[in-house]
């Protein structure tokens, strides 16, 4: 604390991303990172921009990766705004969609990021408890608000919303903005960008950080009408003219662009999913059904301090949050199915000892 | 407009940035990026990020990075923070230091992201007029503020302050935040930095876009007390927790090792710049003295819209403000020698015409 710090400062409770530590053959599996490498058309497109173009800046609308974002989603590029990953993005729709007088309703179990921009933005929230099964339930949101976002699926829960129930909370909320953070949606959600036609205060969040294994690039994205990305662009050209870097947007570009590539990287993580979720299960393990590319889990007999502390001390990383309802879960992102091996024979030595 | 919009939104008059055209043959000298190419160490470095490790998270607190350039600039690295460009940096600046019940001090003639921000923030502002000559004048800062920023040298002028008078400023100034935003001090002004260790109200801001080649990576960052760097990471912490890719770091960090390169490229450009000015008033233009990579010029018998106009249909890009005092002027980039001399012709023949 310092007498030359604005005074919003000395109110932040920053958020804290997973451990990035530097632990010899560490299994890491506490950030939901893809197990699989970028494809090698991504990886030539990054290293193609290794060029002297770098001591130009980058295009400060990112008018080729909106437009191939556009293209691969059937909208038009004044409905894609583009940003410095899913983070930037979802910080600038607080500040510029979320903000209002009611208040902006999420889950009390969700992306523990939420009640920071929150805080930094001045937005009155609300958070709505999920059910007994953890799970969202849409007519807990009907009641007065301001804004609505909630992810799907959820994390770290992992649950899916269908879509009918998106678009029953569209319904009952047509004169306020609703963002879905579809961060893990690639991994077994059904996505709510269908219904961007039909509903213009409908933002969609993604991201390149987990489906797309770019989580070293940067790069995120909104979807939605038109004027409501012109919000975000109105943020972003009073913040920050150039989140985007030339190697980030051609790296996403040539991402979006090789579809086989990312839709083989999907069906291997669903696969290697299912066999942990059964490999937990047969360690007595209670799994959420996931969407996702982890799994949240506990076991009944064990907490979860304790359970992620031991497989600490065996070099591998998962997240636990330290908060109500969940203290004893533990959040485990799907590796590769060799990593998922580890993981459950390190499980197996833990509850036997 | 939209209902669906944050009430700040409405009211923001976003940044311009100057234009990213695709014309072919184009003479771009209205951005100031550098005529020479990133060092070799530095696309390499770059290249090699182009790997499977693209699918984990860059190191959010950029630590090797604040090491090298704390090494570089004989700080520790908790005295640095680095973000998404300097204008990033500047932004948490406005966001976490400059916001106070007294007005944050700026000059009327500077770089105009400024008043922007202060309008994003919400922070009171006060406008100091330059001189008749177009200088900051220390001694009209004397006067009640809650903070100031002044660059230097300053933009879109060229010229700088010396470290006495900045000194002398700080001490007129001990209680509030300072900020000395360096983007172009290599050309030729003397750094803040020494000045640090004294003043723990001092901020200095400086950019890799422009005299280390790297516009089209994005990376900016601040120096001075760590208490003012802990405001600045509280605010990214609370915004964005990874504002820096994976190749953003690796070739930040070449850059800061590759002084050899570094410092040539400099005395190139300040060469070149010497040969830009005697050209300029040879044909009858007022140039500011510049410490920076372009030079501030007008023709006392043009005006600047119809040079800068003329200049464009010839495929040469320069910046012009329609603002008081400087609709005249207009800010031409330090090229290459080749585009330095196509820029004479071309004002040769338009002035002759």
């Amino acid at each position: 604390m310092s007498r030359y710090w604005s005074a919003l400062v000395h109110d932040l409770s920053p958020y804290t991303p997973g451990e990035q530590p530097r632990i010899a053959n560490l299994i890491k599996l506490n950030t939901n990172e893809s197990p699989l490498a970028p494809s090698p058309a991504v990886l030539a497109a990054i290293a193609g921009e290794a060029t002297e173009a770098l001591r130009l800046y980058p295009d400060p609308a990112a008018t080729a990766l909106r437009e191939a974002l556009a293209t691969y989603h059937g909208l038009s590029a004044d409905q894609v705004f583009v940003g410095n990953g899913s983070d930037e993005v979802l910080a600038h729709a607080f500040a510029g969609l979320l903000k209002h007088d009611a208040p902006l309703l999420y889950p009390d179990i969700t992306y523990s990021f939420y009640p920071v921009w929150a805080q930094l933005f001045g937005v009155a929230t609300e958070a709505v408890p999920l059910d007994a099964d953890f799970r969202v339930r849409i007519a807990d949101y009907r009641r007065p608000a301001g804004a609505i976002i909630l992810p799907n699926p959820n994390a770290p829960t992992g649950t899916p919303l269908a879509l009918a129930e998106i678009e029953a909370l569209l319904r009952d909320h047509p004169a306020i903005p609703v963002v879905i953070d579809e961060a893990y949606v690639d991994f077994g959600a059904e996505t709510a960008v269908p219904l961007i036609a039909a509903h213009p205060n409908l933002l969609v969040v993604r991201t390149f950080s987990k489906s797309r294994a770019l989580a070293g690039l940067r790069v995120g994205y909104a979807l939605g009408h038109r004027d409501l990305i012109e919000a975000l662009t109105r943020v972003k050209d009073s913040f920050n003219s150039y989140p985007l870097g030339r190697p980030a947007q051609a790296g996403a570009i040539a991402s979006v662009q090789d579809d086989a590539a990312f839709q083989a990287g999907l069906a291997s993580i669903v696969a290697t999913r299912g066999r942990m979720t059964a490999g937990l299960e047969a360690l007595g393990f209670q799994v959420l059904p996931s969407a996702a590319n982890f799994v949240f889990a506990r076991h009944p007999a064990h907490g979860g301090a304790d359970l992620a502390a031991a497989l600490r001390g065996r070099a591998i990383l998962v997240r636990r949050f330290n908060a109500p309802r969940i203290a004893d879960h533990l959040r485990i992102t799907v590796g590769t199915d060799g990593q998922t091996e580890a993981l459950l024979s390190a499980l197996a030595e833990i509850l036997a000892a």
